[in-house]
């Protein structure tokens, strides 16, 4: 049997006395500032022993100074300028929880010229400015860590980066606004028009007074791009996002949906072809036995496609104080366990090393390729035949066809699930049919996603 | 605006033109092991990129070398020693997928002596020998690294080490064994018995030819030990872990789960109490609506509860030749990112650092409490009042009770479902119960767990 050799002369190296504590200072002290607060101080022992040295809050920037008293107490010195906590020797990391773009980028800036690590949850920020900032934190040598900027609770910034580093990632498919997913919800569970099921929402804070950054969906826009480029090792390009919301989203469809054995998610997806990369965010069929058609609610979840480990997928909440605390607090610990070393940088801020990243074509709207639901209100139930004919003709093939079951007040319906298809070639076919003699309404076209 | 002073003196760092690899030794080629060369092959250019060098295949050790020849090709020296490639100057870090237990260990602890990074997928290695291996490592300053161990394909590991480190952990629940998981699948969704289902689960390459290991649940068992050490961070403690297989379970009971809205799964179950922790593998009831009841074939899934991150789930498969080398080649790229630093041990091998690690009591199985579903064969349906009269006298409280639905050749049986009980009061109820007159046959018991 081994023995090792220095098992009887060397001791179990104790930690030190007193460990030199990793200092941050937090701009913002709202929701997911106060949240990292509590958490911070409620678990601090835990996160000591997790990260090797405690955590101290040394430094609270807020609008409001009274309000911020309220939350953090008389031992946190508060200031009401940001840049002075970006700035400030006694800093080590900088934890921006904001919110906004333009303040909180010049904020990021100044805290990386003057050598402090960024933690940050801000996802509008990182999906307009990230470019300008990682370019400057890679300079500077500091980590510009994110975790709480997609699907807060989920560790799935950690997961592409460092999990799945193995495999070339073929796709990302993820629900990533929880207020979509409960409106969503309520409209199968409930059969609530979107508008009824917004109101609802609303009142049950799930949605904002002015939703429209989220049922427009900007929001999962914005982490769609991170999403991608850390998957595929791209910039990170917002404007090239295909975006839908689920405001024209009827109820009518989700019935229908649910008759052919589907349902309809808001979905960002991110899928490379040897053509390029489809960037889209867009509500979408998804097979019923599928485990993304039962994450329901508020909740979110991202599927992740690799080429040796298959399919993942990672769940949790997509919002809340002390769920994005929970990424903030990871981030500060990645940080913290990097004490003494210049690796900083350990992980590259997309994943991939500047000099390996590749800037994939995004691929226009009419290129991308995929299965379509289509609603065609007809004139009788007969013309079922007729209009799966005229399909076909037009190089659209059917997979499958059906009336829609009897709804109050509707005429005949028929419901088409098509092969995939170039959206192009749909686009030529959607718009024919509209002018066609037998379609007696507004036909509705619906990406399926089969996430095999 | 704020603009970065050194924007226009300092370039981008570019890369060397020769970076030094990290070399890899590996002690073992069979399925892990062909399938982490196929992939760092394949994807060698990505997985340098996000490394930032590149990951080398130095060494490989076989107990067959012409067989190792048909899979390496000539490139790679080949040695029938594994003490070889644990010991050899040329090599950074070792990658231990042999299997076994004894040598392994052995091999294990003298790569670690002469300072060499260990990774391995093997599971029962450090579920035997893990407080010893970490112990070796933590004074040689080495990291450890062993992703593939448990759930391969899902980088639960990380998710528990480093993204959900804010947290303190309430418990964490797996599916953490495919093959019992295939073969409960097939007995729900075709009705087979168990043994039926196991031959099907043999044919298809999911069970081995002696299948005791899995589906007696110490495969799981081995998992959940390593799972639970980094949840809670306490050692490793496999003897303490309660074991129960599926190999007494009956389709009737699949089936009158079912009826009362409930799958069985044979959870892996880590729960942090007051009094201590318990560690168990059980069949166990999950409410039908539940997402962790929708992963099905040989499919694997950890849930885990923290207290800012709430309730997360990671999903992915459990076993496989590249899903396996997936998690191997993520931990040699940790590895490869501490370049140039001496941070080898940045994540404590077990989540926390030693001087932090508590030795929380693991709960006697008495103490442990749980819902339970009960079948019970009676003389006749109309005792069904008795017999939930009589469990509440017994100080089981009952929350539904149910006849099952008639099936061949079945006399009547009282299904109960009861509130959170005491597994003391619950043996002792047991027992009593199945000498009373009411009872007609064997008496059914299994865990209920909501996973809320």
């Amino acid at each position: 049997m081994y023995r090792d050799p220095v098992q009887s002369l060397e001791p179990l190296p104790s930690r030190p006395a007193a460990i030199r504590a990793l200092r941050v200072g937090m701009i913002g002290i709202g929701t997911v500032g106060s949240g990292t607060f509590r958490v911070l101080a409620r678990n601090q022992a835990e996160i000591a022993g997790r990260a090797g040295r405690p955590i101290e809050l040394v430094m609270v920037a807020a609008r409001n100074l009274v309000r911020a008293a309220t939350v953090v107490g008389g031992n946190v010195p508060l200031t009401d300028d940001p840049l002075r906590v970006a700035t400030h020797p006694d800093v080590d990391v900088v934890v921006e929880v904001a919110g906004g773009t333009g303040p909180a980028r010049d904020w990021v800036l100044a805290a990386i010229a003057h050598g402090k690590h960024v933690v940050t949850a801000n996802k509008a920020l990182l999906a307009e400015h990230g470019a300008e900032i990682f370019a400057a934190a890679r300079r500077h040598g500091v980590a510009v860590a994110y975790e709480g900027a997609v699907a807060v609770s989920i560790p799935i910034v950690k997961a592409l980066r460092e999990g799945l580093t193995a495999n070339r990632i073929e796709w990302v498919a993820g629900i990533i606004n929880g207020t979509t997913n409960f409106i969503l919800s309520k409209m199968r569970d409930e059969g609530l028009d979107f508008a009824a099921a917004l109101v609802q929402a609303q009142a049950l804070g799930y949605a904002e007074a002015d939703p429209a950054f989220d049922i427009e969906g900007i929001d999962a826009a914005h982490k769609l791009t991170l999403l991608a480029a850390n998957a595929f090792g791209t910039s990170v390009r917002l404007a090239d996002v295909q975006v839908e919301g689920i405001t024209a989203l009827q109820r009518v469809d989700v019935a229908c949906a649910e008759q052919l054995g589907y349902r309809i998610k808001l979905l960002g997806v991110a899928r490379r072809s040897e053509e390029g990369v489809e960037l889209r965010v867009q509500p979408a069929l998804v097979p019923a036995s599928h485990l993304m058609a039962h994450v329901n609610g508020s909740m979110n979840a991202v599927m992740v496609k690799g080429d040796a480990a298959g399919v993942t997928m990672y769940y949790g909440a997509g919002a809340g104080s002390e769920q994005t605390a929970s990424a903030v607090i990871a981030d500060l610990v990645d940080v913290a366990r990097l004490d003494g070393t210049h690796a900083a940088q350990r992980v590259p801020h997309l994943g991939f090393h500047a000099h390996a990243m590749s800037d994939l074509p995004v691929l226009p709207r009419a290129a991308a390729c995929c299965a379509h639901y289509l609603r065609i209100p007809v004139h009788a139930a007969s013309q079922i035949e007729a209009v799966s004919g005229w399909l076909a003709g037009q190089q659209v093939p059917v997979r499958q066809v059906a009336l829609a079951a009897a709804q109050p007040g509707m005429g005949a319906q028929v419901l088409v699930l098509t092969q995939p298809v170039r959206q192009g070639t749909m686009d030529l076919a959607l718009h024919a049919l509209q002018a066609h003699p037998l379609v007696a309404g507004k036909v509705t076209a619906l990406r399926v996603e089969e996430l095999a």
